[in-house]
Order: C-alpha cells, then sequence, then structure tokens
C-alpha cells in the first residue's frame, strides 16, 4: 500500500497522526513499511536487510537485482514472494505492488538518480545510500521527482540518528565545548584493486564522493552551518592502475558563517578511520570511529569537569535498524526527513565546489 | 672567544674535528660554548637555561634583558658575571666578550631579526627562536648576516631533534608507513587577553606565526617534501578585544611534489594539543602531543605487525638540553646544522603564502 497523513490517519482513526508518538509504536500490527531493497550489494545483504529484520514496524516486502538466484535465496530468507522480486528492467511495475511502501536504494552512485526517479514515480517513498547522486542536477531530479510524486526521499546519513553522533552535536549546541573555533575531520580507506568505486562512470568520483562526503556532512551537522568558503586540493600518487578515473586523495578546508574553520581529508590509497575533533573554547571533542557502522567512540576534555569517554556500545549499535524504522516513521507522520532531498543535495553542491577547487569537473 | 673551524682544529691538535666523534666531547674541559640568552621570558628562564645548565659542553656566560634586577638574579644563579649582562642599547658590547660564543635569541617575533643582525655582527653564532622572524625579507637579512660574519644560525626547531619525532620521520623513510598519502597537523591554544603574541608589530601575525609553524614544519620534515600548492582560509569568532590585531583561526591545505595532501589546523582560540596524523598505505602514524616540551607521544598501526605505543619519557625528554648542544656542536665541528636559517626561510615563505591565501598580507 501507499500510506500517505490523510489514508494513514484514517487506519488510526485520525487521532495519533502527527503528534509526538513514535509512529512506528502507534502502526496496527500487519501495516508495517514495507521495502524493496534495490540492489543486493554488501550493504544491502550484510547491514541493511538484517536491520529491517531487527526493526519494529518495517520489513522487507520486495527485491530488485539484477541477479535472480541471489533475489530468490533473499526472498526466501526474508519472506519475500517470488512475484516480489524484479529485475532492474521490469521493477517499474512495482508500482501495483502494494506491500512495497518505500524503496531502498544501494547501487552505485550514478545509478541512485535513475532508481529513485523511477521508484517516485511508480509511487514508492525513497531512501536512498550517500551520495545522492554523482551530480547537482540529478539531485535536483530526484528531488523533483519525489515532490511530484508526492513521496518522501530521504538519503540514508544514517550518521545524524547515531545516539554518539547526536550526543556530539547536543554537546556543541548546549555550548559545554564554548565557541567552537576549528573542526579536522576524515575518511579514508586504501581501496582494491576491481571495485567499482574506481570506475568513474558508475561512482561519479572517488574518495570524496565515497567517505569524503562523511567528513563533509559531519562538518555540516556539527557546525549547523553551511560551508560559505571552499578550497582544496586533490592527487593521485600511486600509478598502479586503480586511479585512471577517480581522484586518490582530497584535502580541503571550510570556512563557516561563525567564522569556524574545517580542514578535511579524505583518501583511497590508505588506512584512514573515519574521524572528526572539534575545538571549543571550553574544550575539545573528538570521535574515532566517527562514522562506522558499530562501535562509534566519542571523548570530550574540558578545561571544567569530567571527561567523556562514549562508546557507541553502551548505546543501541542498531544504525541500520534505526534508520529503517525512521523512515518509516517519517512516512507514517507525513513528517520530512532530516535528511531529506535538499540535505542531499547540499553536499552535492559542495562536493561539486570541492572538486571545482581541484579542477575536477563532475 | 670565538670558535671556527680553524681556530677549534688548533685547539685539539687538528686530529677530531669534522669527523664523527661527538663534537662536544672531544672539546677540551673550560672550552664550553658559552651562550649569551637574549630575553628573560619563560622559555628562556624556564626551559633553555635549565637544559643548559644540564648539558655538555655549554655553558650560559652572558644575559641581555631589558630588566636589570631579573637579568642579575639569574647571572647569579647560573654564574654569570655582571660585567656580562648587557642591556638591550648595549648588547653590542658583547664583541670584546670571549667567553660569549653564541646567543639565544628568545624575543617577541619581531625583533628576531634585529637582535640576530646585531649578533652576528658582533661575531656571535645565532641559535634563533622560532618563527625565525615576521616577514621573508627580514629572514633574508638575517641569513646574510650572518653569512657576512662568518658564523652559524641555526632556528630552535627542537622537535627536529627530538627522538619521538625522529622515531615518526625514520617510520616514513623507512618505508614501514608504505606510500603516504595524507597527513592532518595542528596545534593551537585559548589565548589569554594581553599576550604580546596578539600585538602584530611584536607578533608579526596570530596562531599560524606560533604555533601553526610546528604543523607547518611538521608536515615538511615528516615528507621530506617542500608544499607546491597552498590553499588557506583565516577567521576571528571572538570579537572580546583579543583579535583585533591577528587572525585567531587558521586552517590550510598543502600538497607536496610527491602528491602528498596536509590538512593543518591552528587557533587562538581553543586548546588544541600539537598533533600530526601521517596515512600511509600499509598503516597510520599518530603523534600526540607531537610538539610539546616533554611528554610526546608516538603511536602507529600496521596493516602487518605489532603497533607502535611510544611515550618521549621513555627517551630524554630534555628537549633544550639536546638543542643548545647540537648547536654548539655544529659550530664546534663547522658542520650546518640540519634546522639553518634557509630552513627557517622556507617556513617564513610559507607562512606568506598561507597568510596571502587568506587575504592577509605580511
Amino acid at each position: 500500500m501507499r500510506v500517505n497523513r490523510r489514508e494513514f490517519g484514517g487506519l488510526l482513526g485520525g487521532a495519533l497522526v502527527g503528534n509526538a508518538l513514535p509512529a512506528l509504536h502507534a502502526q496496527p500490527a500487519g501495516r508495517s513499511f514495507g521495502y524493496c531493497i534495490i540492489g543486493l550489494g554488501r550493504i544491502s545483504m550484510d547491514h541493511f536487510m538484517p536491520g529491517v529484520l531487527a526493526g519494529n514496524g518495517v520489513r522487507i516486502t520486495g527485491i530488485v537485482s539484477g541477479h535472480r538466484d541471489k533475489a530468490e535465496r533473499m526472498a526466501a530468507k526474508y519472506g519475500v514472494p517470488e512475484s516480489s522480486i524484479y529485475s532492474y528492467e521490469n521493477c517499474d511495475a512495482m508500482r501495483d505492488n502494494k506491500e512495497i511502501d518505500g524503496v531502498y536504494v544501494a547501487l552505485p552512485n550514478s545509478m541512485h538518480a535513475e532508481y529513485t526517479i523511477r521508484a517516485a514515480k511508480a509511487g514508492k517513498h525513497v531512501l536512498c545510500e550517500k551520495p545522492m547522486s554523482t551530480s547537482v542536477e540529478d539531485a535536483r531530479a530526484m528531488i523533483a521527482a519525489c515532490r511530484a510524486a508526492g513521496r518522501k526521499l530521504m538519503i540514508a546519513y544514517r550518521c545524524q540518528l547515531e545516539p554518539t553522533n547526536l550526543r556530539a552535536i547536543e554537546l556543541i549546541r548546549s555550548g559545554r565545548l564554548g565557541v567552537v573555533q576549528t573542526i579536522e575531520s576524515g575518511y579514508g580507506f586504501n581501496i582494491r584493486a576491481g571495485e567499482w568505486r574506481l570506475n568513474r562512470k558508475l561512482a561519479g568520483g572517488g574518495p570524496l564522493m565515497d567517505v569524503g562526503i562523511y567528513a563533509l556532512n559531519a562538518s555540516r551537522y556539527l557546525t549547523g552551518e553551511e560551508p560559505k568558503e571552499i578550497a582544496a586540493h586533490s592527487s593521485v600518487i600511486d600509478h598502479d592502475g586503480r586511479f585512471n578515473e577517480v581522484e586518490e586523495n582530497v584535502g580541503w578546508t571550510m570556512t563557516f558563517p561563525s567564522g569556524i574553520v574545517a580542514s578535511c581529508n579524505t583518501t583511497y590509497g590508505a588506512p584512514m578511520e573515519g574521524f572528526y575533533r572539534v575545538h571549543g573554547s571550553k574544550g575539545v571533542l573528538h570521535a574515532e570511529p566517527a562514522f562506522a557502522y558499530e562501535g562509534i567512540h566519542l571523548r570530550a576534555k574540558f578545561d571544567d569537569g569530567d571527561p567523556i569517554d562514549d562508546l557507541e556500545s553502551e548505546h543501541d549499535p542498531q544504525q541500520f535498524r534505526r534508520q529503517a524504522e525512521y523512515f518509516a516513521g517519517c512516512v507514517a507522520k507525513d513528517q520530512e526527513p532530516k535528511m531529506n532531498g535538499e540535505e542531499g543535495l547540499r553536499d552535492m553542491e559542495l562536493i561539486a565546489r570541492i572538486y571545482s577547487a581541484c579542477g575536477i569537473h563532475l
């Protein structure tokens, strides 16, 4: 079924929609949000699908894949009927599948736009992996398509829902860290040859597009501001065939309207645990790992008061479960996701500016 | 006395000069290198002078200060005769003081050039604190003056002699870290109002000149390369009177000829322990504190092999002693210090470029 506010209100007798109660707990049994998984890569099979399985009020009701065998195995595992397995060619038929409320787009970056738009046209809400797209134009088209269809669009910035990251934001907003001056952030890894991430046509760009986006997005959610000025450099060091199409390293600095200066790095040539550090007048906050699927670790020291040493395992580590539930809840409550299409678009605009400062044009 | 290679060779019978033996151990008793301290600030009184006292083959034989009382107290403490206490006005008279071989210039930045040049003209070798000067022109004039006088010039980049920093360099040079891709480095603190460091005429600039220079210099000694491209931003956030003359924050990125990208930050508005991280294809190296007077801490993780956790206290923490001995040894051996005037000049040229990229002109 397609869930919109009016219908959902009807189901609930109009009483609970849009108020502060967790929407998913308000859903009658059997009315859980059905996700169709588009793309059976590692992030779908190892993370998102188990997250949905663990979640409340969410379930997997469809699969789109180019590998019928794999799709059938996953369908069996998650109780998806064979009739709800689609290929990339025939997936527009999900329009008539009332068990599918939304899709989870987990394809190579350059395919995000096409499948987001096709899903929206099929009347489905869209949870799309980051980076939202490989160009600003595509991002705008995705927003327009979802808006025209009256469907929600969310970008899978799971860190914005993750408790340890939220605690970091709260330490800043509450003034506990004093006046924030500088941020350092980065994320990278040493990539294996042959990954689709090295194919410009599929990936759109290199580490900036793939993992540098975490440092960029974190700089924005930590400050609550939009970067004003940007300067950047990129390089390729390893001429071993991996970096014929995308960059290997990017370093960039940004200033924010308040004057906060952020210096960031990303690489495909070396291990670099995702991290950020925030230097405020009253203390320092350091998250590392900051963006991992689990084990996020926040430490903070203050001029006065006890330090903080906060491991994600003390909270609930199920980031993908939380994300799946949150998006379903936004649909149920007809509430705009905080990580909506515009949020993704802003990163794409900034990524384009960073690349442009490096002399790379998307 | 003025020590030059020929004279010193004579003293030693010509046998030991210029070979690999530690020059200071080769010095006959009583021929120790006499330092005249120019400027009795914290770094002189709390660090350099105790370092000389602990050192071998070095001693304090003169003092230049505007505070006669303080100078007399320190002279008594270090056994300096009253006749070897100078004011800023009459210090050129040290020319005739044969007990003074060299000077240690520890004045506000903008005075480094004048007193380096006056000391050189008085026939003394010069160990000058960082930043070498407040302009490229001054740095060149200092080099020229020392060269014309046939005297050594060293900039007090004590980290380049410090064992933990040297171990970091060795881990990189030996290939243990693989191919280096990116570096992050920074250093800062929350400055008190009223410090001379906030007076542009005395300081020349803000945190970049004062502590950011450590991150800049480290990026160079870690890579062994000179930055090619530079991009930078600066800001003032706290309009509380401290930053009427100098910047509060600077963030900058640099690329090196190999392609290494370094992203750096410095601040006068927040605590920021000096640090660097180096991401290589085979591992990550992290020093923090990296630039402190003691307690330097190096950690490294590798794809293969045991991690490193190396505290400076396991070595010899006396950085100022080592620096005083090293410079005296360079003079004795007529060996160019690795942190010579040209090394300081390169940082000044880069600082000028970073400021210029920020729209600040020295």
